[in-house]
């Protein structure tokens, strides 16, 4: 039995929470896909809100500041028009000395509905997720190195609307792939979704020890892992991540796995380039290219707002259904 | 006169400011207990928003910083779907050097509805109710040493949600009763509501000098002061508030006044047991009694929000009513 | 060509951006007026909101510090039914290292709608403006000592409410002119609308050296300046924004600059009083005149709200109709 699969999924297979790509099965992630299409279309209308989470309260409970991405899942949460509370816990309750479960199990007292969990400890969300009452939802935006979920299906979700079909696509996710809690979620996303080839490009300090048992292939030259690829995505140079020793110069780095438009030829020539933001100019991308015709990574922002609408309306929208067995209405 | 009853109440009668239960009229208290019950049964429901408060702005004014009491301010104010202001004196227009009661004219000025005010010093909320126009109303979320009158009206909503009658029971308040804005409002609101005793617990250094005139009996040790109690509400231990040489050590203070599974053998047999929050574990109550099957110190944070909106609707609800005064609807 | 016009307006003439009252045409003036009367009347009732940017996504981007001006945009996007994000730069992505411009590209791909603009350098508004996608309006909330145009309009405002025509009207403005925001952008209010006489009373060293191009009379005493005006508008006195040696001590400039009862009258005796707030009591104004029958300072605060509310609505309900160029519905 895959535990994991158990926290994630209720009785009845339905998400409930959403706290690491690993263990879902890809028709999930193609429902969650499916859902933010609808979504992303309906931003381009003049009244962006639906009403589907009416009533419910989104806690954006985040132990690490992060105003970019609390401020996507807050603007997903509003949109669906669920009240929004957030609380920045290096300023809050933690000054009095209350635990960690005594905070969650009052904000359960208070009926919130799901907790948004930002948090620098790879595990933080899956340790809330085992410790929440029945009606709450839990979602990983970020744990340490360990997972960032809804990043990875946003990126999917972009490569979708650009390529259609995973199966014939290879995909070479190029950088600091040791630290990124990005890497890691997209590896298994696109994994689980079938495409044809995923590739990891960097140095050796920087690549996992586990590769093998990803299912990439590793390069660390960008000659050879660039060649004949679909999409490039580029990590953020994780600075404050790294510890001394392994950390190559800024410059180094840049000339050895920068992207530039030179390198950036030797993929397919529709390759579409994404970055999960915030870019660092002229460290992993020439502004040339990230401003460039096949960049998408405005786009990966946009689809951030639908993909975190879908994620919060299956897990919340869950619920009801999951309480009503009989067959009236 | 009762120049504080007249400072709460309006020309009608009906609650304004809910500022202290001190002068406040039985029946009162009873309208408030009442209201909430309907609130908490609609927390139940699927939508948990109710649209009393459309329309109005509620100011949540915390001169000291408290994200749990001003997150269930928050909560209940946008469940009744106001508008909610949240503003941080400590980090505000203070640096310009604005006097308090230029800002207060001016959230006036801006057609705010209500203050629900925070603050260290005793009697704050009480200089801001005599000094708003005659449109706003004021909760008092904390003053200094003196009140905090919607954690009384939560706590007596518990009581009588598992107990019934308050006129055949027995409370016991033990711990830091002389530094406790909630001990004091408590004491007002059982006393009111008819409690047949109520009990202080507590070192002689921390029980205040006025206790007569309380109409409390006093004990100095929990075997004596919890024998028979229906109801044990533990203080949390105000390190914060305490000043040289009262203080016991955490310890020797666990030893005489923590409740333990021991001690509160001593009460009867389905008594309850209460605590405002955040808890000290180990140091005012042990986990065993804290996580028990007679703690019900979660239920009083869920009660807390319906106690919140009770009192918000009923100071904010009044006004209409008090302004038109004919036969015609 | 005036550019700074056609940054503000859009193709057929309507208010996308408000940045200065520089280049706009007295009509344009008049519409934010009389659409802030129709916002005026509405929050006398019971509720106060209205549906008109339902849907829409308004962001407080504040470089500098105002929790009072970031207040009142606030209430006013709420009130016109907006979600609001509140972004504080200076605790925000910038410690990422993220340039402003990829900045604004995120929260454009977000679909928020306008940007409200507060920054301490003179321009920023105009530079965001100049960097945004075609469907944001950006609001200048005062930059640097540039402008400050939706505090120049609530004034406008409130001396049209007190005096009907400004033809015939003496409008003085007092203080610290040549670091003020606030006197820029009334001056060209002021001016547009067709104010008969726009006076500036201050010492040498704070009045600025284009004053002749202004279109205003200078007076460097109260005595003579005062004579006769309709409007008095005090200025804040910008310690903070004035560097060493031009700053007269607070006695001293009180003594000479300082409103009075017996220097105001010196005006007509139904003269108004104005302060843009806050206020230093017994610096440029007495606390006697502050809260006397005269002063409208408080009025101002309200007509804020309406003005702004003005402002939002005119430039994001342009979007639908600039779009739509048909006879259908």
């Amino acid at each position: 039995m895959n535990t994991l699969k158990n926290l994630q999924l209720d009785a009845n297979g339905n998400l409930r929470h959403f706290l690491t790509i690993e263990g879902l099965q890809r028709q999930t992630l193609i429902d969650i896909l499916d859902l933010a299409e609808s979504f992303a279309n309906i931003k381009a209308q003049a009244v962006k809100k639906v009403p589907l989470l009416r009533g419910k309260t989104v806690v954006n409970l985040f132990f690490e500041n992060s105003t970019r991405t609390r401020t996507t899942f807050e603007l997903a949460a509003k949109r669906l028009s669920a009240d929004v509370l957030n609380i920045n816990i290096t300023t809050s309750a933690a000054s009095k000395g209350e635990s960690l479960l005594d905070m969650l199990h009052n904000l359960e007292a208070m009926h919130c509905d799901m907790f948004v969990v930002r948090h620098a400890d790879s595990g933080a969300a899956h340790f809330i997720a085992q410790n929440v009452a029945p009606h709450i939802s839990v979602i990983n935006a970020g744990d340490g190195q360990h997972a960032h979920p809804t990043q990875a299906m946003l990126d999917t979700f972009t490569i979708r609307r650009h390529k259609g079909d995973f199966g014939d696509l290879r995909v070479a996710i190029v950088g600091d792939i040791l630290h990124s809690r990005v890497a890691r979620s997209q590896i298994h996303a696109l994994t689980t979704l079938g495409v044809g080839e995923v590739r990891v490009i960097g140095p050796k300090t920087l690549l996992p020890m586990d590769h093998r048992s990803l299912g990439v292939h590793v390069f660390h030259d960008m000659e050879s892992g660039l060649a004949g690829v679909d999409v490039v995505i580029m990590l953020r140079l994780q600075r404050e991540r790294m510890e001394g020793g392994l950390l190559p110069s800024e410059h180094e780095f840049f000339q050895r796995y920068g992207l530039t438009e030179e390198k950036l030829s030797l993929a397919k020539p529709d390759a579409i380039v994404m970055h999960p933001g915030p870019i660092n100019r002229g460290v992993e991308i020439s502004s040339e290219v990230a401003d460039g015709p096949r960049s998408v990574i405005l786009e990966q922002v946009s689809n951030g707002i639908a993909i975190r609408m879908a994620v919060m309306a299956m897990a919340l929208g869950r619920q009801p259904g999951a309480e009503t067995g009989g067959e009236t209405s």
